[in-house]
């Protein structure tokens, strides 16, 4: 995929444009984190978005076109739905576009067509059309390398801390709803992704000459709990795609630091178990009971008492357990959050597979029935050597980072191995970097914040990225 | 403490008298299921009684007069008690009744002094004194028998069906607020307890000749739970009582039946355990976690194979446990709520014991820490079988109900049992009867409710113990 | 059944005769002691027994003809009964009654026609006739009542202790066998049978005159792990029976105390429950295995965790539990031995519903199979009141007790139940009493020993309770 | 350590004595089989083999100065070693070297000086010398390199089948004594060292001058279970040895391969656990028990539940529970054997924390006590990939082995790590072979064999080993 000839040098214009450009990278990522929009309702976030990109010459997909319905897993319930796509019109969502994404298809993406000089105005789009989409035809006719860059859009579901020394709360841009906050860095992700496409087509307008092929940009929903990317890659989002760079803001970065690659995704599958049982009296005629509280107990034991694999790293974590009614019935409901992980598919299946007997198994043993519904999974999937290689020289050629780590085991999860492992399947490349960032807190947390000045050394890393990859050198070298 | 001369008759006029009262007590209940107040914060429902009792001469004695307060159990947080004061408050409660009920002090009793023909109207209470009661010395000089009738307040803390066929949603009368429901019967009790003081004053006033000793109407807080009769006890509500009725709508006794009394009261003890671990990621990880779930479901399972006792009835259940905080993170805390329950004090003992250890044992299997707090306990006790006797023999005389039982076990636990069994250490009888009604749902049910044509029924038959034990007859006969 | 006249005085000329027995009693337990069988394996013992009885003049019914063989529980492999039958034969059984019990067909039952004066010697039995029996016909047409006694024959499966201060290791007649060993008094039980037998015989052939009705021996087999009561009473052993005792020497009854009645015998069901799974080495493919061990854990905590009962009194115990191969590989192979009680059929068969599905879920729960084999069970029984009243009277009578219990709560199990039951449900009367007696350590510990001092107290009571229902009263008074 | 100089040939002379020798080495791995002896009880077989050493003028180190006695583990009782060292006495071991090995001191290892020329024959050892030994100081002078080879000598604790289609049965080497069997294939082991000592004295003496440096031969107790090594090691087993080599028949290596190094050597610690609790009648008093069953129970599920570890592989294995007396006691006894491995030393110290605290809790957890003791333990290793590319080069020379594989991850446990550790700590090489063999069952099976045609190709390759460190070349190359 890569070849051994020197890259063009990244023109230093295009580096003084980028650091023009690093205000808004701020205010963007400010305004998101405003306004959290949890896992499949990112209404206002995907609104915001697509309408930037049309107006930049983007062509976009969306909505039922950009996401396989049935596949999606853990969406929230319709009353969650609703609340947020009235907050999202709210907040000034596009309606239209807004009502292209039906009951939560807020995942897109958007091509730039680098090699045309116009950006794809041959194509503009009507918002509001279904599945509006460009040309795809002549964007895979390929006269030069398509290279995707995805970033995910969704909050968490917790609460930001109003702490006054929690930045957010101290300079007024918390989250402006309980129960929702970007406590993980999508913002940013999104904030980056959208001052690019800016970069990507202001630079591929003004000298057409130099660039060639496609770029596109996937905006992923629904990230948390692995749910996300795969019902996005089953509709094409990665069709024809050379190459693909996820990323994520601090993680296991530290600050001043770049790991240019990861490896060692963990395999997943995210489970929610319910269990049924009969209420009864606890005192009086406790034996009329069905413990499903119980149930669950047993179940919890026995799924982390599943043996170690000798083929490789597994995992299982019950994360929550809530059960029963009243202290004094025997409890006829328990529902358990659970995920299983191996370092490979199968060591996963494995996992998966022990994991659905146990849980059937104990709910007979307590005279319950069980429903199993999956929520979340993906794949296994490892950056490229060479691709993180490139990107280490590029940010080796930035001269801004304290450390560059070429390649990582990330022993966790992320659902970007789908397009990671769908990408390489079909002959390309594909690599996660890690974008260091000082944090008051961990991913996840109430208090959770990034320090934004990484968002320029992203930017300009991204860019010359797709310098590299779409710019006169097209890939080569390495 | 009961001798074999027959009773005088229940005077018609009395019976007469009652049955113009019963549309009172559809009225207040209805008014009392509106707003139902949850255990500690009866500050409305406590309010008003106390205001018409005072009105109808009774000695009131209220606040931290009528409770050890450090006896309290399982007492609601702050926010709680403050919605609720507040509710109150707007809902028309008398402020300065409120404010000496300081921080959930909602318990009180209320005397009437039937022999003097005057309805202790030489002892009005300026209501807002702290403490108000009547002269004890002469209550207690005793120139006949101290009966005492008791009624619980506090309302269930969950959200009432709003289904067109449950009828306090169809009639207008279904409570006013969330996760606050009257699904047990006690506005029914309340509803009771103040008719019948109505009575007993109006009775005793127009003919102090026949009446004598005194009448004591207990208004109990918090017995869901078993949190609410032992400071009410431990601060003298029974002190001096010769005989006790408890009473509750439903429960064991079909509509047109009468239990009369009740024994096999479970002595038991409530505790909530909380274990703390450590959080880590699940797949990055896990050794560092300490997980707290874990910890209690290997609690809750060997809570439920403690072993059974060659001494008698014992019981435990677990009967909620919320665990942990996301799928991916080893769970830093989890939280259940147990019962430990005998049929008698040791065997309570005994189990308690047992559970305590257990729950320790669980937290350093799994590296946690753990506390437990007792938020609720009752003691084992039983009817008396003359007390229960007499009452059978006036639910005969009635010849209203279409089944009458004179004694049942009962396999569960109620906290008037504290009350029960004080009278019963100091020389006076007990009983506790069940009032028939017809039910479309259990208790506990959101679509709880109960046939208010059995109040009637009940008020006449409590009438009637008063009239036996405090009237011409005083207690004579049996 | 029992009728208010006095019973004919014990004729002190029996009574001495008794006392002269005395001495036979402590040689025949002795000569048992030194012999113990297990359960389905008494050659020796029951054909010393039945020798004896048909010399007797008895009329036997034995091997086949005495149980259902199918309905036997428990019964030890072929190799432990071919050493037991070839050491009964070595100790000097007679062959061909050994023959006639085939394949552990120990049990048998032997009639004394008390009122023919000749006691049955018209019904000469040759050993050896399979199936020995006396004249059915003639037997039930009864002049008179069924009076049935029933003794227990096999011992315990431990090694007796050798320590010098172990009396039958001092005085030379500690048991022959390691692991065999009448560490629970069945040698005593059938010495008094067998000495009852004669003083009985005598009597009736003396004062033919005074006697009259049928007495009737019944030696089970198994009765350790409830195993041989039942094959025994399907067979018919308690047809026809009016009255039927049975004993233990010792058990809740201390020195000098005789206990007349016993209720609350528990219902149970003996279980063996064998868990295979698949073996692999624990380091290098743990994954590979199917952890019976874990299946059997699991299970045995479920199993202690099931729900008390509401309606009465149960028990659960798994008493062992041996399981795994070798400390590095996953185990293949688990056993447990289970028991479920109840203090009724229904209260049984609940737990052990119960116990079924927890074991073969468990076994579901680690991918294992699981084979359930029922060893043992009994039903519930308790002694009719009148009858034991009767004992009581006799036992007064005699003024050598310390101590006279009417009935006493067993809290255990006596497979003697299923006789008592049949008994009863023919319309006829069961006692169970236990013979205090001095021991230095407790029923079925290797140091287990009885003061021989309570075989005449025994034989003496029996003899007086086969008087008052066979002799000149034939069961009047009471 | 190893040099890039080409080794000299291996002489076709000593090629063709070996093979001469090849009969010997069935016949002693036969007679070893028949005469089994398990770990700490290798009276005869150590016996054997130290006086053929002496004979072949080895210095030897024996008895207490070739173990560190209070460093062994799981030393078997007083009895089973009485037994052992009678048998051996009785199958004709030398009374004088048993006498030396006190205890169970079985182990020993036997220098043989190369340049000398006259194989140590200056050092005639007295047998019965307690603590015979060379002259050190010579040995350690170091005219050139120590290579040590180690054996180890115990058998299993399991009973040979005697099926007609296994081999040993069906050609009379079986096994003499139940519950004892060679099914690892030590016996070979042993065969191998010793013939390996006659070829090497032979050719020491014939050619002493192509000779240099010294050659150990260790023989090892107790590999099973992890329990001898240590006590060697820590003793001096292989101070100053410059190269260590072990080996097995069979594992992981087929019929016809060799595998020349082994890696991934798990660190382990053996425990037993043993829980005692308080026994109780099950039905008639459970609560007075204390069940170390359910404490066993609780501890085998939470020790399988403990948490993966994201620092490496980890293993635990609860092989064997063995509690409680009888079906109707409450449990007063449990023991379970358990294992803990990581495939470094921290992983398994983190293991082992964990263990330890789990089942010190599982007992309070059920009101019993707990001992636990540590019965086998080994560290984890890794054989040098340049040694292993020796014993390669030399088995592709030999041109004998279907398949040549230089590394394998092991994925278990060999305690022959410590003395691979403790080389490679001073400065030496250490590796791990596997000599392939057919055999018709696994390891640690009844009906284990292994195929003798492999132990002419395994002398050859440790003769070459020797050569190569110790002839001409002394350790030039590789």
């Amino acid at each position: 995929m890569t070849r051994a000839t020197p890259p063009a040098d990244f023109p230093p214009e295009l580096a003084a444009r980028l650091a023009r450009l690093a205000p808004r990278l701020t205010a963007l990522r400010r305004d998101l984190h405003r306004h959290p929009e949890p896992g499949w309702c990112e209404f206002r976030t995907a609104a915001l978005a697509v309408a930037r990109l049309l107006d930049l010459g983007f062509a976009v997909r969306m909505g039922a076109d950009a996401a396989v319905a049935a596949r999606r897993m853990g969406v929230p319930p319709a009353d969650v739905m609703a609340e947020a796509r009235e907050r999202a019109l709210a907040a000034g969502a596009d309606p239209a576009l807004v009502a292209n994404m039906g009951e939560g298809l807020t995942g897109f993406w958007a091509d730039l067509d680098c090699g045309s000089g116009k950006a794809d105005q041959s194509r503009p789009q009507s918002r509001g059309d279904p599945g509006i989409e460009g040309d795809e035809e002549s964007i895979r006719s390929g006269q030069g390398p398509v290279t995707a860059f995805r970033f995910d859009m969704d909050c968490n579901t917790l609460t930001e801390s109003a702490a006054p020394d929690h930045r957010p709360a101290a300079e007024g841009f918390a989250s402006l709803y309980p129960g929702r906050m970007h406590a993980c860095g999508h913002d940013g992700h999104v904030a980056l992704g959208l001052v690019l496409a800016e970069a990507l087509a202001d630079a591929a307008r003004s000298r057409p000459d130099l660039w060639g092929g496609r770029i596109r940009l996937i905006f992923q929903p629904a990230e948390e709990g692995a749910r996300g990317a795969l019902p996005l890659t089953e509709a094409g989002a990665v069709d024809g795609v050379d190459r693909i760079i996820g990323l994520h803001v601090g993680f296991q970065a530290a600050e001043g630091e770049i790991i240019c690659g990861t490896q060692g995704f963990f395999a997943t599958t995210k489970r929610d178990v319910t269990f049924t049982g009969r209420a009864a009296h606890a005192a009086a005629a406790p034996e009329e009971g069905r413990n499903a509280l119980l149930a669950a107990c047993s179940a919890t034991l026995a799924l982390h008492a599943m043996p170690r694999h000798g083929g490789g790293p597994t995992r299982v974590c019950v994360g929550r357990l809530h059960g029963g009614e009243a202290r004094n019935i025997i409890p006829a409901h328990a529902r358990l959050e659970l995920e299983t992980r191996g370092a490979t598919a199968d060591l996963e299946a494995a996992m998966s597979a022990e994991a659905e007997r146990i849980v059937h198994a104990a709910a007979a043993m307590w005279g319950c029935s069980c429903a199993v519904e999956t929520v979340g999974g993906s794949c296994a999937a490892a950056s490229d050597p060479d691709l993180a290689g490139w990107i280490a020289e590029e940010a080796e050629r930035m001269g801004r980072f304290r450390s560059i780590i070429p390649m990582r085991d990330f022993g966790a999860t992320e659902d970007v191995a789908w397009m990671m492992r769908a990408v390489q399947e079909q002959g390309g490349d594909a690599s996660y970097l890690q974008l260091g960032a000082a944090r008051p807190a961990g991913h996840h947390q109430p208090r959770f914040d990034f320090d934004e000045n990484c968002l320029p050394l992203g930017l300009e890393l991204l860019m010359r990225i797709a310098w590299r990859s779409n710019g006169p050198g097209r890939g080569l070298g390495g």
